[in-house]
């Protein structure tokens, strides 16, 4: 397969957006982004981040907050941004993704707040104490596309390049290590660069925190805060996610994101609704 | 001093709004809440909190993500909220912050989203691996309100009892650990224990971890993310904040709040602009 560059790859046709008034853009949820049933996340908080980025006057996302309001199905939606504020350095944007119900009405999925700015304007002071995750060589992780198949539709596994450090994938074969964690080598399919858009999808695509902890159901996400603080370099990515404390029925899961120049890229965090089993 | 309670502080004074029509709230930003001459990022989300906590068919905060516009300045300024989603479980609001210039225009401060629910319907299982910070007796630990003085507008000092752990005030006396991290006992000053609202002051309340990076000028927070996991238990609170990730003039903020019955009540994150010295 030929190499997919950024602009022409999957990621980039499911996450398009035509504009079809100043601020407001068509979008159609691809099925392909399935995982667990439901369209990732992370995949739609690129579309509507692919949105903002074209309103705002800055292109890169710095700070994006999403909170999710009801599960988005495939097919068609619309994206309606607000331009906030208009900085020099940084400018404020708020946008909302709708999808009209059987009987017409608009339904609201997710509403974000989001600051961008330039990534290619910032210095290159680096102090970063944080150190990238200790993971084995790609070549000693395992593929998400190896593992045992699941009930349900896992479209996106297909889309991804995903390699779990075999340390952290315990709840595949039923030993969940409890822990919390998981670390991954991640990359698309298609061989297209990661951007500072596709660290949105890069931050909610590994498998749930929860599967190490031993409980398998759905992890549905309430509110999820990526910050995108360096243009990733090419090559694959190196993704930890990790839970500290799953409480009250509720969990929050923290990722950071690190490229292949050591740099962190990305951080995130999202409280999510604990699985029932 | 007789000890205040919740409604009757001087956090709730200041934090007060007052109804003018449904969803919209007078408030009145007190100069008492300033800190290094600007008004406590903490404190204003505490007074857009408690307006959301009203407009809000719950009543507690449990995802609350902040974008920082404009400084605010102490005097009259109107809360305007909208109720996004109504669930069973969970409600979703915006708000958002203004102040009228002195020409008449409403310029807005802060956009909020919010999450709120009911943290007394939550189940009481706790799989917390998180520990709470390793910091000395109470007792051992240094008073702010004994700092040397600094020049500038510093009044909300006074109204917290703050005692910082002495390995994490090395910046106070110009040896700063240049670890970027701080922990310190909290309360308020006049005796008012912590609940849900003064949490979303407390996660915004410490001396910022650019001082023990050796930084020592304003440090603007461009947006804010609380999690509200549990009601704190009466008794002071244990707060560690920690900065990993310094680069690009830009850092990010965590805050961890633990309350006397070792439960973590609420996890914070914000990124911020590094100062410039």
């Amino acid at each position: 397969m030929a190499q997919a560059s950024i602009g022409d790859s999957e990621f980039d046709r499911g996450t398009a957006v035509t504009p079809r008034e100043p601020g407001v853009y068509d979008a159609q949820l691809s099925p392909g982004w399935t995982i667990m049933n439901v369209l990732s996340g992370g995949y739609l908080l690129a579309t509507i981040g692919r949105a903002l980025g074209d309103a705002l006057p800055h292109p890169h996302p710095f700070a994006v907050s999403a909170h999710y309001l009801t599960p988005s199905v495939p097919g068609p939606a619309v994206v309606r941004t607000e331009t906030i504020r208009s900085g020099r350095t940084l400018s404020t944007g708020q946008a909302s993704l709708f999808q009209t119900e059987e009987d017409g009405s608009e339904v609201e999925r997710i509403r974000v707040l989001a600051s961008y700015g330039d990534l290619e304007t910032l210095p290159d002071d680096v102090r970063t104490t944080a150190k990238p995750p200790a993971i084995p060589p790609l070549e000693h992780c395992v593929s998400t596309a190896d593992g045992p198949s699941q009930p349900g539709d896992f479209s996106m596994i297909d889309r991804l390049a995903m390699r779990i450090d075999p340390a952290t994938i315990g709840w595949a074969v039923g030993a969940p290590s409890g822990t919390g964690e998981m670390r991954a080598w991640f990359a698309l399919a298609d061989g297209r660069d990661a951007d500072p858009l596709s660290l949105l999808l890069t931050v909610d695509a590994l498998p749930p925190t929860s599967f190490e902890l031993g409980l398998r159901g759905w992890t549905p996400t309430i509110e999820l805060t990526i910050h995108v603080r360096c243009r990733p370099a090419p090559g694959p990515l190196r993704v930890a996610i990790a839970t500290r404390n799953l409480a009250g029925g509720f969990l929050e899961e923290d990722a950071e994101v690190w490229d292949s120049a050591d740099r962190l890229v990305a951080q995130a965090r999202q409280l999510a609704r604990a699985p029932r089993d």
